[in-house]
């Protein structure tokens, strides 16, 4: 990350997005050696969960998928490619994150070009939530990539798998 | 959050920091109401840990403030304000937190302009690190900002304090 591009609003977000990505899949790999040195079924290091009405790993990795490749597809006016939320290994979870990762990588930066003033309606279960391009990355996008990548840590933390800040922080 | 302001270091950073401390302190209230309620010691609630070996609930307070002070002062060529971690009680926190917002704001917009190809070291007790104004924003102070104000959550939300989403993702 030593070349710095000219600020807007794609490298506002894309290289924010990708080097998260890449540090849960890092996280990813740590917790799964965990669970074999200890010989733990990985289903369970898959579905723990940090309160019994909060979602479990599996989920945490869903949603930062979610997250991200809901954000370029919006941003960018790109159709936003349909990924079922049917993993249930570790293998299938970082397939996710690595085809969230060829999605991102596989649009051109122009088409983020003004996209800061573009409407963006999230649909949520509950309600429509009106953005502007900007407010959703600031407001949604950005918070909630790293509500999702720090649960994901803090599942794992608070289970006794050995991760450090620097898992988190590493750089791009 | 509805006029889009020119795309630029200060608008990438700013406004994130300060919705994030404002989404912060909402939370902060949400936990002192449940200890009042349940007459628990507040300070059981701020000495909170998800591990033994992690920050407690305090903790995550501070670093949410001395990374989003550092970030603009390093950013603006501010003097950082010293702020002590000696707070103890949910009243000395959201202070904290005030105090941190009142410096944010104090700092003229104008004073990040080219910040983003600024050198920032970052001093942490292990090492240097050298970045761009660019490259810290996006890789240290976005992922440490949400890192510790999501911990936060998950620290409340993990012993039962009646917190959702959408405390954490409350719009500017």
């Amino acid at each position: 990350m030593s070349d710095v591009p000219p600020i807007n609003i794609y490298s506002m977000t894309v290289p924010v997005l990708l080097n998260g990505i890449k540090n849960l899949t890092h996280i990813l790999d740590k917790a799964e050696a965990y669970a074999a040195e200890k010989k733990i079924d990985p289903s369970v290091v898959i579905e723990a969960r940090l309160a019994l009405d909060m979602h479990p790993l599996r989920r945490q990795i869903q949603s930062v998928s979610d997250t991200a490749k809901g954000a370029v597809a919006r941003l960018s006016g790109t159709e936003n490619p349909s990924m079922p939320d049917t993993e249930t290994t570790f293998a299938e979870l970082k397939e996710r994150l690595q085809k969230t990762v060829d999605f991102i990588k596989s649009v051109d930066p122009a088409l983020f070009e003004g996209a800061e003033t573009r409407d963006v309606v999230l649909k949520t279960p509950a309600r429509e939530i009106n953005f502007t391009g900007y407010s959703y990355v600031i407001g949604f996008v950005l918070p909630n990539l790293f509500f999702h990548i720090t649960t994901a840590y803090a599942i794992l933390r608070h289970n006794g798998v050995d991760l450090g800040k620097a898992d988190y922080l590493r750089g791009g």
